[in-house]
């Protein structure tokens, strides 16, 4: 083989991920056919990376929004040198390789977000835009731009349908995130055919809309068109870039090429072979030439560019060290030294004051007393601030270019939002909480399922928890919430019963840097509770005996969470004075409670009290987990009502009374 | 009083609300403070409706996305001569009155739909004009467009910044749908403030890109500008219409007028006072001199304009008989009379037949027998047609001029599509069915949350219903979704075994004309199980007794949905062979077996026997509500992986041997 030509390059991708497609009698062969040589454009011309180091920190940033598109990735990682062998490749999609058939960023080194959910990686780029250019305008210096890199994102016609694509791309105008650059991959077809059927936007126009540079036009498979758009892209900073690329999904395989057959499963042996011939690649399944592997690697060029990066930062080291050592810190994703002490006097502190406020109020009060150590925290909510209390005294606007930008007005936005914060957290150097009113979840569920799967640390505030809500009525008041965002695997729920378990909540948040936390808070006022030391240490463990009866194992357990947790209190009382000696168990988190050993377990929930009623304001079949089918449950199993809070409690049972009467109702 | 000015009658409204939300002590006020002028024009001039009769088929909707601005329908309702007394405008936001804090229909006759969450009412809108167009083109004929009405919606900067509006948006424009209006309260505040800092998009550029006609730059408290809009939007029906309405929040408060203090809290009473002087207003807290009522009273009008309808349809009724009677038992929301006869005809076939295929499958064919007798059966997906298996041989693209048009092409747009499919439910004349992926459920909870608090009758189809989706992995594989839908109160979820549980779960969805129902069917083939007669009766119970041990209370009893149905008959023949006279509940849908009586629930799970394992490819907590603390459950409490489906059941652990394991490790 003579020295190959950009498509020959290209061609490598597009027979790997035919080849392994087919090898797995599954998967997506058209969008990796269909964007090989804009990918190899992007990859060999610019993106600026280190194969041998995919955690250097000032790498550009490679999304595949159009995740099924899975092999394109793995082509290009491999091929570029990274540690991904081609035995992975041939077992795509195979239980214990690193080929899943969507891009997992937790599997796959060199894989910087997950994604599949259509439109999600969009957002998720945003957050890496967005983490870039915050942490350029606090800790770059003249001479030093040691934070300077940009973010890619590959993104198809289902991206764009999804409604996310608008409340991300809308949100990335408005914060002039120059450095972003999103190639659209306008093939004209999508799982149910041709588009014009049902999705006939005038794209670039809707982009322009936004606030962006957007290139119209671009054929996407003629390399030097794409030099010419990516040229312009970077040609400024000030909007962020949307490459409109027209391609035949599956380019080169003879039959299917520009169809929706090629989009989702096996091309098959003979169009396969017909497209080898189609494309002049006589290299078998798997067969990469050396001449293509050295067409590509980039190990080289990434170690020369990563020293360059080093010495740089170095130098910025010594001329600025707090800032060198901030930012570093930030980027291992370390807390200050002295965060926990910090925090636990904190605590302590407020189990000594204790205050009797709605738990939002004490959020609020968590992140004034968290947040000056920590600049990490990336605060946010869609369009409630003052609802949810996200902002402290130090906050100060994204949309500007001040060092100490700290907070997102993210907007009516929810999805975008959550899945920005993915982003923002994944990129690193950030610990983002964004915020709503706990009902409005559900608009962002599949980027809080997302951040779960990913180990993102992200901090999701949730405030109005309940129909304490009151007035804005049953479409506010979330009932089902708690339980459903609880199921979500490996993402922690968390409702404080007072001031003293928020900030403990807040504190878990903080330091669990493996994945999501739900901080849900309440509108109303909640009652202090007293607690001696070993209790407020106990709060940590996500449910604790935060009253006992007087000697061994008690009558009757309460078990209640959040605005709840006083009301079991006050029947605690009641059903104590009549003899029933009564445990009440704060459980903030049953995700954490459920992590703690057995005996742990035990002692909170000995299983030889079987008089167990559970207290919370919403689906009471959750609860069935610690009282089984022996106890009972004083919940919510419907829509709420628009009313003053206390008239909501009141009409759907939630007193004292209705409390002790379930205890004393069973046997 | 002389004859009322415009004004005049726009500020009844304004101060009505303003007053509502005073008493209350919370509430929105800026809304329709800011829309009185608009709403005033359209209502009194265009709007046409019947006060009297409001369920009248051929009305005109209104629809208000923003629902906080509640008050503004509720004085419109009440001026305009609807049944809501000035008592509730007084007790507004309180419970047992008709006053809600966000627009509810089931509680105020004369609201369309449930609104708040923000963007939704907008995508409901959307629905309601697709089946008005739908209608129309099915039903009428020369001279006797006995369809005829429009749909008109006021939406927020809040609606416009959702995923939703760009979903629904860029849907209308495709489909068409010239006989929606749209109008935009272009007032420049949300929540947190001056929307400028957080929404920069060029609205109208953006609609324009949908293909919408976009009326810009109206002065919303000009009644002439209003009218021209109007107008202009009236005078073609081939492009839905946005008008953008300049308007001042809190307009006439004289110190919050455009400001974010208007918008979600009382004036307080000074201001309202401010407010009086300002716009001329001398009359008290609700008090509303007749000539003002006579301004609004649209009784007289409507009762006429229904007369001549009424006429028109009688003709229409002599002349065309059979789509008379067609259209009449749709608006109706009757079933054909020979309907439950046919679908258990069909579903004892089955039984007999006994096909061991992929439930989705099994669906698709359900579709194909009952869809021939029911053209209100509107279905769709959201680009996965193919994989959904929602199409049948008579789908017909609701993209077309077509009497039989009966199929939506949703695109990828899962939220949009969700509550499109609530808004062609509420306008009526419809059963509407959607589809996506189970996990892809989250993209729409919020939409599926609606349909279930508004009684909406909604069909949605859910399949690729666990790890059996396979390689795709864990971005699309559900495992909290089946609980968490579950947990959305009136929701009703079905996951058959089998293609005989399937029809029997169609069918229960298209009787269940009270609220939504979720299908949620296999990728994979499952096999069919034998039944008695009784055992096939007993399906539509929700839970029923699969298979039995022979005499009395058995040892054990195993419960499972679905896919694992196969398996606990499995783990059955295992355990009998080995003693343990062991019992399996099918349980397709536990919210249908919930509602029963207490009788036939215990004659399913009798109380004395604890030994119960449940087995479900999802969360398993959810199972304690049936297993209790003694009691096991097989199920998956991690996010799946990508491979093969047969590989991640045995990976899993979903095999007859850990089932039968499990029960035996029980006492």
């Amino acid at each position: 083989m003579t020295k190959p030509t950009r498509r020959d390059l290209a061609n490598a991708i597009r027979f790997l991920a035919a080849d392994a497609v087919e090898a797995a009698k599954s998967g997506h062969p058209g969008m990796p056919m269909g964007m090989a040589d804009i990918a190899e454009v992007l990859w060999n011309d610019y993106l600026s990376h280190n194969p041998s180091n995919p955690k250097w920190f000032n790498r550009d940033r490679f999304l595949l929004s159009n995740g099924h598109g899975s092999m394109l990735q793995y082509a290009l990682l491999h091929l570029s040198g990274y540690d991904l062998p081609l035995e992975d490749l041939k077992h795509f999609r195979q239980l214990g390789y690193k080929t899943p058939g969507h891009p997992e960023n937790f599997v796959t080194t060199g894989v910087e977000t997950t994604t599949g959910p259509l439109g999600q990686g969009f957002a998720n780029a945003v957050g890496f835009a967005l983490a870039e250019k915050l942490l350029a305008q606090r800790y770059n210096r003249p001479e030093y731009a040691v934070v300077d890199h940009r973010t890619w994102v590959f993104m198809g016609d289902g991206c764009m349908m999804e409604g996310i694509s608008h409340e991300a791309a809308s949100l990335a105008g408005t914060l002039k995130l120059g450095k972003l650059v999103a190639f659209w991959d306008d093939n004209g077809i999508s799982i149910d055919g041709e588009v014009a059927g049902w999705f006939t936007d005038d794209t670039p126009a809707r982009f322009e809309a936004y606030g962006w540079q957007v290139i119209r036009g671009v054929d996407g498979h003629d390399p030097d068109e794409v030099r010419t758009a990516i040229d312009t892209a970077l040609a400024q900073d000030e909007r962020p870039t949307l490459i409109c690329c027209r391609t035949t999904i599956g380019f080169g395989a003879p039959t299917k090429a520009g169809k929706e057959s090629s989009h989702g499963a096996p091309l098959g042996a003979d169009e396969i072979a017909a497209a080898r011939k189609a494309l002049d690649w006589p290299h078998g399944p798997f067969e990469i030439p050396q001449e293509i592997y050295d067409g590509w690697r980039a190990k080289g060029a990434g170690t020369v560019r990563e020293d360059q990066w080093n010495r740089l930062f170095d130098a910025y080291a010594e001329r600025h060290p707090n800032l060198a050592a901030e930012l570093a810190r930030r980027s291992h994703g370390e807390l200050p030294g002295d965060f926990a002490a910090a925090a636990d006097a904190y605590i302590a502190k407020l189990q000594a004051d204790g205050p009797s406020i709605a738990s939002r109020k004490a959020s609020q009060m968590a992140i004034e007393t968290f947040a000056p150590q920590l600049p990490e925290l990336l605060g946010g909510s869609a369009d409630l601030a003052g609802s949810n209390l996200t902002l402290w005294s130090g906050s100060k606007t994204a949309a500007s270019d001040d060092p100490g930008a700290n907070y997102v007005y993210y907007g009516v936005r929810e999805f975008a939002m959550t899945a920005i914060g993915n982003g923002l957290a994944l990129h690193g150097g950030f610990i983002p909480y964004d915020a709503t009113f706990l009902v409005f979840s559900d608009y962002a569920r599949n980027a809080v399922r997302m951040g779960a799967l990913m180990g993102a640390h992200v901090i999701h505030v949730y405030t109005h928890d309940s129909i304490g809500l009151g007035e804005d009525g049953p479409t506010h008041q979330p009932v089902e919430h708690l339980a459903s965002l609880r199921y979500i695997p490996h993402n922690d729920v968390w409702r404080p019963c007072d001031a003293v378990e928020s900030a403990v909540a807040w504190k878990a948040a903080i330091e669990r840097n493996d994945g999501p936390s739900c901080l849900v808070f309440s509108r109303q006022s909640l009652r202090h509770q007293a607690r001696g030391d070993a209790q407020v240490a106990a709060i940590a463990r996500g449910g604790y005996v935060l009253a006992d009866a007087e000697g061994g194992v008690p009558d009757a357990i309460l078990i209640a969470t959040g605005s709840e947790v006083g009301l079991a209190m006050e029947a605690k009382a009641a059903l104590d004075a009549d003899g029933v000696r009564t445990r009440v168990v704060s459980m903030p988190s049953t995700d954490v409670f459920d992590r703690q050993d057995a005996d742990y377990r035990e002692s909170v929930l000995p299983d030889a009290c079987r008089r167990r009623v559970a207290v919370e304001a919403g689906v009471t079949d959750f609860w069935r987990k610690y009282v089984g089918l022996d106890g009972a449950v004083v919940g919510l199993d419907r829509f709420g009502a628009s009313a003053p809070a206390g008239v909501l409690f009141e009409h759907f049972g939630f007193t004292a009374d209705k409390v002790a009467a379930a205890v004393k109702g069973l046997a």
